[in-house]
């Protein structure tokens, strides 16, 4: 089905605000197999709403809109939409008790205009939204259909998750089945290459390759006449898709490297500390954003400097003389120290150039990541060939995540 | 003037890239004074460009384009626009040689459809970009203006500040000259209310409000017949927003909190050590972030658990169980602890429960900042009332800078 999406907003229009609305619902659109032909934008202005309404009509059967929709004499788009299709508005009782309800458990006063978000149009599939005051709602009229949701993204997100979704299934001709796969340590065109068995020619399911900061994900998608044969093939091409590149994979459920490492190290009962210089404090700082990371990681290092890498962690001066600062040996000696100086399972460090500057021989992007578990230590080279002081910086934390996951994993 | 900005992409209809793009154009225009009235965005598909570019010139008189300006053959903007116009293409010999020189200086070969590039329309104002290998142009007939620019938004921004803007400024009936303010520790709605004798009824300069995560940025724009004016009307007008607000303001020139606080550390000649709880170690990585970071930071603590309060920084067992972990006193320990045990100038620390537990009889949000420096030491309580985990370890990072940078100017 041919599809628009017009936000309503003039901060959108002022720069303000970015347009993350449009693409949140185009991906997800476009997943359920809708053709999303238009994006239009336009400010709260209820003459430019209405021609932007009748173009995009004129060219598409299904229009979604965002934003628009709260208490103030502002918000015009239920009703523009509403005289569009030629439908009356009523008052939804459900709305008002849930208004209600909604300023009563903040103890607060509900101004009158709040009652504006009551009134829908007459002969709409309403959205109830328990995520915020404003309902959405679905409208269908000759074989056009428009459907309005709240501008917050955080209220679009869970309106479309909890209604807007399930209205629009009636439209699918298929069922839809997908999962996301997350890979580190191999680009985005390297990953096409080497799937290029698996892609080429292929019409379903679909594997769309994205490539994300030092990452790539893959969305592997099927649609076929019930669930279960959508679910089958997604697995299927999962399976062949492990084969090939199952190395490089960490989660087969969309799930961040950080939150994989949490999780495997408190499965398996293990402490980490990390010994970071370049870094900075990035890697403790990712784990500790992950809840329940306090049984697992109970203190960190940042050595930033020669003396801090000796005095904090142990590093012989000796080793770094001999080696460089910026070596393969200073990092496991990182490591080493960092899991032997407050007794964890394991140990994890960085040193490296994360840019502008490198001392001699060297260059922006060189790293060593060093590891030690048990009786087993080491280290992973890293180069980058870049030189761009953050992005290397979260690469080289990525790189220091995943060495975590292989040494987890059995990998290393 | 009235303007339109149309995006031309399929990658955005699948919703894979936000259209950032748009809101860097119409922020930057609505400085300008142009009236920014749409967005479009429209695939990879003549027939469908033709009839939006044809839509935004209906009501507006200036559209801006994004996209579709490379070398394949899906890339067809300029092909549409010139024929709209009613312009022939010719082979731009400086674009050739311009080609020539980026693959050449990249010891690549040239691949021939490259030279697709090189035609621009007759007539037209080329924008010559440096930055990669599409060139923009700008092309007036009628009354009605067209300017296109690559989609690439690193190419968009560089061939907008090196070109775009200087071609639009003749459509500017005055000069225009802003600053950006940072301002934290205050509301966006009370700065509103703070300065509201400032704001209200006031046309030139404006000063509008952007809230970002834990801060709140000022943008004060003067438009006047001399650049000297304008300058002069805004100069002013920070003064006395300086009067009304200034304990709150920590950059007149839009730098980053890290970056001043770095800056002012290096200037002071001082080094700094955290110890950091629950920010587990955002406040080193913030500023090990900026270059020249070496200078000031030698070494820094994640001291997550209570061991590491007292075996890291030396926090007495005594002080931890009088008056609890998450405390003043704790927090004021953890930051002598910290200074001294490396020898640094300042030290910083922060304990407080980020969410989504916390202790009985305390609250997710509840945190305190302690700080040392030479003989003087304290600590800054914080309670944020949200419960939402990463945004509470965001701001309790800030309320650390913001300290450091109160100590740094002598208000602790």
């Amino acid at each position: 089905m041919k599809t628009s999406i017009i936000a309503v907003g003039t901060e959108l229009l002022f720069g303000q605000t970015v347009n993350t609305n449009a693409s949140y619902l185009s991906e997800n659109l476009n997943l359920m197999g809708f053709d999303v032909m238009y994006h239009f934008v336009v400010g709260d202005n209820p003459n430019r709403l209405r021609e932007k309404l009748a173009d995009a009509f004129k060219d598409t059967d299904l229009v979604l809109l965002t934003g628009g929709l709260g208490p103030t004499q502002d918000d015009l788009t239920k009703e523009i939409v509403a005289e569009y299709m030629g439908a009356d508005l009523y008052r939804d009782e459900k709305v008002v008790e849930d208004l209600k309800a909604f300023f009563e458990k903040r103890g607060g006063h509900m101004a009158d205009n709040n009652l504006k978000q009551a009134y829908l149009p007459v002969g709409c599939t309403p959205l109830y939204n328990a995520s915020g005051t404003a309902p959405g709602f679905a409208l269908e009229k000759n074989g056009k259909i428009a459907i309005c949701f709240p501008g917050p993204p955080r209220e679009l997100k869970w309106l479309f998750e909890n209604g807007g979704r399930q209205y629009l299934e009636q439209f699918m001709e298929k069922k839809m089945y997908y999962r996301v796969i997350r890979t580190i340590g191999i680009g985005e065109s390297d990953l096409e290459t080497l799937l290029m068995p698996l892609i080429d020619g292929q019409t379903d399911p679909t594997i769309a390759t994205y490539a994300k900061e030092g990452e790539c994900t893959l969305r592997v998608a099927s649609q076929r006449d019930t669930l279960e044969e959508a679910r089958s093939a997604t697995e299927d091409m999962i399976a062949r898709i492990d084969d090939l590149a199952g190395k490089y994979i960490y989660s087969y459920d969309d799930e961040e490297l950080d939150e994989v490492v949490v999780r495997l190290l408190r499965e398996k009962h293990l402490t980490i500390t990390a010994a970071e210089s370049c870094t900075g404090g990035m890697f403790a700082s990712a784990i500790t954003n992950v809840a329940g990371a306090s049984d697992i990681l109970k203190a960190s290092f940042v050595t930033y400097s020669i003396e801090a890498k000796h005095k904090l962690v142990g590093v012989p001066y000796e080793i770094i003389d001999s080696y460089g600062v910026v070596s393969p040996e200073t990092a496991e000696a990182m490591a080493a120290g960092a899991m032997s100086s407050f007794g964890a399972d394991i140990g994890i460090s960085v040193t490296g150039f994360a840019g502008p500057d490198a001392d001699p021989g060297h260059n922006a992007g060189e790293a060593y990541i060093g590891y030690a578990y048990k009786d087993r230590s080491g280290y992973v080279p890293v180069n980058t060939s870049r030189n761009i002081r953050n992005w290397n910086r979260n690469y080289f934390k990525l790189r220091m995540l995943r060495t975590v996951y292989q040494i987890l994993k059995g990998e290393l």
